[in-house]
């Protein structure tokens, strides 16, 4: 009778799957782990066969997600939805929170990426938004994608997928503007992300289609915080002619403004108009819920995980990658916070 | 003059840090790469000296998180605590969220850590409390941590952190009676959790102490959601003889419990006093803020991996680990939820 993989294996005290891995030399195996397979296959004139092959093609890579985002439930929708693509594809995900500002920041995931012999990246903004991070990936030869913020496809070898802040801000600009508002503040997160912009630029647009000036002083700098939106709150409710409607650009920040206003004593919607952005589970929780703009995060990530599987299968097998950009437009949402109650 | 680590590292075109992994047959290495790097070592006739292997004691192991817990805040901390301590050992972090009440759950586990190669795991709630699936890791003698709630340490050859769950559900309970209450609600969650019946105890050894009969129609049985809170605060607010006070299992419950009484017009905290439990970012922001008992996740994760790491060393270098346990207590934090205004 013939030797079979699951002899080999038992021989060399190891699993099926490492002696897959080593027949088809996919994956990583440890060099005394090899040799005992080695050994085993030599002594049992083992030879491998189409079953033993198709099961090596079931072999666990590794994905890793890099990010630098303080924000909890974008993080977790990231995760689930990459993890929900990993699981059905046979991939493991390892995690790797960094600083973007730090100055080793590109050299640092070239070397994680070798360390922990990753399949490829999934990189969410800011990171992959800094040409240097990516040009150091391209030298190594390192297979990522995308998340990125932009209403306009670009010719690429690597796959991405696209997020339009700029239309789901014009809208929710536009909302504001129905409901009669004319002083309408915009409350900025970070600019190293390109989100911001978008969504700014979104915000001016409507002004500029429903022949609003722009007034400079009704935009405030900040982070994607809770925080900036408490002190922002403070700031544009103690302004000579105050805003009667506020654009946050996350719901962290909204829900930091709403809690400002109630600490001043500002009736939410009626004395000011509050929207978020995002949709995070909190922004229906706060009283009264946030008005704000649905990303669909979770499906963001499992677009993204996709494409990177399929360009690294491409990848493998030498065939044509076949870059199918998809680009997801945040649907705006209308809760109490900006609907005024009589 | 000798070959360095760094002219086998150009020659075989890999990294220095691989190099020393063959040298030292530690971490993996696919076998394409090995037979490089052993070609290049021959070629130069490279003798490994000191500190190539202490590099390699420096080489990138990867641990793996495993849990099964929908609150994003616990979960975010975790990671970042054991990822602080695995940044400063040189580990990577693999995360595996899963399904607890699956059937297959054991086995999952066991294939995982065998197919991504992890060095051990950190397991928090429900399933470092889950006899089967800690039996099916030893039956493989994969090393693990346990994050457990309760209050005596037990003796174990693998290391645990302790999390006082009873002794912070009684502070929080003695002080709602300390605010005239007697008519106190207990909101659960998840029994699967053993934090749950922990903190249930906590309840009733205060109400004991404070000669308080015991209500059995005053706990009020769910999961650790918001849902749970809003739903539990319509039935407890329909009573005949409604209660004063809850406490909430976590802050979610308590927001959810917080919204439902606003929605019935019921003031917070001068007709419902609400407690929570956790001390996440939004038990500060909602309004009024929530009493709560603060659990330092963080540091409880960083504690739970260090403990793993030094376990790994031990095992590694067949000496003795010394198991410190250390026990977390959460910290009553009193906020305005809870405190009479008049």
């Amino acid at each position: 009778m013939a030797a079979t993989i699951k002899s080999v294996a038992e021989l060399a005290g190891v699993s099926i799957k490492t002696v897959s891995r080593v027949v088809n030399k996919e994956g990583t195996v440890k060099p005394d782990t090899l040799k005992r397979v080695e050994q085993a296959i030599a002594e049992l004139k083992y030879t491998p066969n189409k079953a033993a092959r198709d099961l090596a093609s079931n072999v666990t890579s590794v994905l890793g997600y890099v990010y630098d985002n303080p924000n909890a439930y974008y993080i977790i929708d990231m995760q689930k939805g990459i993890l929900d693509v990993c699981r059905k594809n046979n991939f493991e995900l390892l995690i790797h929170p960094c600083d973007a500002s730090s100055e080793n920041i590109a050299q640092e995931l070239v070397d994680m990426v070798d360390s922990a012999q990753l399949a490829g990246l999934v990189l969410s903004p800011p990171l992959s938004e800094m040409p240097d991070v990516l040009h150091h990936l391209d030298n190594k030869n390192i297979s990522y994608v995308r998340i990125l913020s932009g209403d306009s496809e670009f010719s690429s070898t690597l796959p991405y997928v696209l997020v339009n802040d700029f239309k789901a801000a014009f809208q929710i600009t536009e909302h504001l503007i129905a409901q009669g508002h004319k002083h309408i503040a915009f409350i900025a997160g970070e600019v190293i992300h390109k989100s911001t912009t978008e969504r700014l630029n979104g915000y001016k647009a409507a002004l500029e289609k429903a022949s609003i000036p722009f007034d400079e002083s009704l935009v405030i700098e900040g982070t994607y915080s809770f925080e900036t939106g408490v002190k922002s709150a403070d700031v544009l409710l103690s302004m000579p002619s105050r805003p009667t409607a506020v654009f946050a650009c996350n719901d962290e920040i909204a829900a930091g403004t709403l809690f400002g206003a109630r600490m001043k004593g500002v009736d939410v919607p009626n004395d000011l108009a509050i929207a978020g952005f995002e949709d995070s589970p909190f922004s229906r929780q706060t009283f009264p819920p946030l008005t704000t703009a649905s990303q669909p995060t979770n499906e963001i990530a499992q677009s993204a995980t996709s494409s990177l599987i399929q360009y690294l299968r491409a990848k493998k097998t030498k065939t044509n990658f076949n870059n199918l950009t998809q680009t997801f437009t945040p649907q705006l949402v209308v809760r109490s916070s900006t609907e005024v109650t009589l």
